[in-house]
């Protein structure tokens, strides 16, 4: 590792302000980051400016002495990076809206990218060629500019371009997600003393399941089979009237569910997956996932976009109000995720324990080498510090990790290798498609419509 | 290997006139086989009987010295057995014919066990509990009477039974299937000189390509190519008008499609097979495989129910007609199964290249070593002697591949752990699912039909 005061970190994607601001944060209360050049780097200009602006504030505010730069050039910001963070998501949810769209008016509720074990509304996997694309550009870049870099991403879909990037360059790849901290909803909701438990949980991202789970060295799970006796219908009641947040679903009738049917608790956005029968309509999701059927529903996904707009009009107004300190609105604490925490660990050679994605290459056993699995990992200045684990349930792994993977290497097949066949063969699997007509209608329409002009060619 | 005067051979299922009467002629015309003691093993005592029958005035009129034994013991027949075949069929084609009818009625068209890359019609995977259980038991007598025999399995599903017993048995096993001569009828039909045409056909089994090819050392899909332009409309129109045999697939508008899709000619049974593209209804069937839709269609099966029929029909006038030698109706001429021609390899040491399934250990890159495979392989009086094989190409492995396997462990699943769960997750994968609720009534009606109490107790 280098030493401090040359660490050059890069944000790619550093316009979503709503993930980038509590990360430039924690960037500013690391010591060992004290020195750091920070390069936001975005292709707009306007967010870009807007959480520039920010930083700076911010760090006369707490007298923070990272320099942060910004810059519309991706390279630049590349160039001799020792960490390259990539949150960047090509186009906006609007163009992903406009497929949900299409999709739907040919039967594909909720989008053709929605399928078992992945029904997560913006996890753009089938659907994701530019997102893809862009995500191997910047994986290029980083082997042309900062072959010793660390790429660090949390843009979605991890599984899928962790696997991607992880088998076809060189760089040096983390995928992160904070999905596994849904178990401390767990937790506070179990009422167990959260500095007894010891857990363990693996899997795909999105896909993560409750493997080991002791408090106190018992039994985690004699805790939650009582609640579930004891607690859960008394619990539902009260939620299903009282929740305002569709992404709390940690102990749904969906997470119980599945935990009943594949015997390990499903662990943050796992439950939002799950074949059809979590999922078939909004009655349906409104059944497993309380009264907004959950975050990917018509209605939860539409609050969830509402809330990150008004996020970040609450971040523009504090930004451009000079008369209160920023520090009000965003006070100096760190923010639980775990990418920064991750690079002060590398930095200073600190041991710790991160949930990472990495290919498998032997950890859970019955998975291929070469497919990216979620784990908890030791990370030190000698970089990730693999575990072995024992192999998943059976049941798990036969009818949630196996039709998983498929759709990932689908997925990765489509992108690689282009040519309509491959969304054909996406959909012909489909319990939503009735005939071979709806399918080749629905791609029909979907490579016609304005903005996909670059993958149409590429799926024709 | 035994000296040719001890051989004991038990062929379990013996009743099975149709397929039984070849193999005991080919047994009789077997030098090495000529003192061997044949065991006819059937719970259906008439048909055995029958069977017997043949086999004693077969002997006779050829002077062949081979000692039949008839038996309806199970544990006679494979004691000490040196080889034991085995093609029995628990339950009759009309049980699953009211098995399809139930589907039927729930809207799983030819069955719920009709599934992608496997639409044969009596290729009983996941409703093959009865199946499944009589090929274990089977294997379970011969790792206790009859440890160093071979079984040698030609009862479907040969892909599953396959991976199966040897995955859980000690039993040496060797799957048979006749499937992959369907590419003597392309040969045929492209004119190609026999003799010089140099073929692999590999995968798994009724899922099995054309991976080799050379004709005089020429690349054979130049001629196939060609063909396709010159000849194939003629050919389909001729063939549509002239057909008699639903069977008369393997140059089906279904097997060129699918050569144009997945780059691979596709051969014998898995041209049956195929998404739902080929098989939404008996309109879409007749399309892709011509006037009867093919075998599986209810038009086609229904044909070769009838065909069964008439063939047992047959041998039972030409042996109870005392007053024609049986060699008029069956000539003694080797039938071209693989059985007994293998056998004569493992008893003289005579090296043999045979089309086998045997779990793969790494002859199919990409492929667990748990999983059986379809493929050519030399035999001998050592065994089986495996060559290994460049990987199937990446569209094959990843579209059709994965899903068939997916598809024979969740069949594996079902039958070894049970539970009513185990059906739902095979069927909320299914394009012809609609509902949640569709697929529990087709699991109710299905356990709840006459014959399956012991199925619905496993599946409870």
């Amino acid at each position: 590792m280098p030493e401090s005061s040359k660490i050059k970190i890069s944000i790619i994607g550093a316009g979503s302000a709503v993930w980038s601001i509590p990360v430039l944060i924690d960037i500013m209360l690391k010591k060992s980051l004290a020195n750091a050049d920070v390069y936001l780097m975005d292709i707009d200009l306007d967010r870009l400016k807007l959480v520039y602006g920010f930083a700076k504030r911010y760090a006369e505010e707490i007298h923070s002495t990272v320099k942060f730069h910004m810059t519309t050039d991706r390279v630049e910001a590349i160039r001799d990076a020792d960490f390259v963070i990539n949150s960047a998501m090509a186009m906006g949810h609007s163009y992903y809206e406009r497929m949900r769209e299409i999709s739907e008016k040919h039967g594909y509720y909720r989008g053709i990218n929605s399928v078992e074990w992945n029904m997560v509304s913006d996890y753009h996997t089938i659907w994701g060629y530019y997102q893809f694309k862009l995500a191997m550009s910047i994986a290029r870049n980083i082997e042309e500019y900062a072959p010793d870099a660390w790429l660090l991403n949390v843009a979605n879909p991890v599984f899928e371009l962790t696997t991607l990037i992880s088998r076809k360059t060189k760089v040096k790849m983390i995928g992160l997600c904070h999905g596994h901290m849904g178990f401390e909803n767990v937790i506070r909701e179990l009422k167990l003393p959260k500095d007894k438990v010891e857990a363990e949980i693996i899997g795909f991202n999105h896909v993560i399941w409750l493997t080991k789970f002791k408090v106190d060295g018992e039994d985690g799970y004699k805790f939650l089979d009582k609640w579930i006796v004891t607690e859960a219908d008394k619990y539902w009641k009260k939620w299903r009237e009282t929740t305002a947040n569709p992404f709390d679903i940690d102990l749904s009738p969906a997470a119980i569910d599945m935990y009943k049917n594949y015997g390990l608790l499903p662990i943050g956005d796992t439950v939002r997956g799950g074949t059809w029968k979590y999922h078939w309509n909004l009655e349906t999701k409104k059944k497993w996932y309380g009264p907004y059927g959950g975050p990917d529903s018509e209605i939860g996904w539409a609050m969830y976009v509402a809330f990150l707009k008004m996020r970040l009009y609450e971040i523009y107004k504090a930004i451009t109000d000079t008369s209160r300190p920023l520090t009000l609105l965003f006070p100096p604490k760190p923010s639980g995720e775990q990418v920064i925490e991750l690079i002060d660990s590398m930095v200073t050679g600190t041991p710790r324990t991160f949930q990472v994605n990495i290919l498998n290459n032997g950890s859970i056993p019955g998975i291929p080498d070469n497919v990216a699995v979620e784990m908890p990992a030791v990370i030190d200045d000698k970089g990730v510090h693999r575990k072995t684990f024992p192999p998943l349930p059976s049941k798990i792994q036969k009818y949630v990790i196996y039709p998983r993977m498929m759709r990932m290497e689908w997925a990765l097949e489509a992108f690689l290798e282009g040519g309509r066949d491959k969304l054909f063969e996406w959909l012909i699997y489909d319990p939503r498609t009735k005939s071979t007509r709806q399918v080749e209608e629905t791609i029909d329409d979907l490579l016609k419509m304005p903005g996909n002009e670059e993958m149409a060619k590429h799926y024709s």
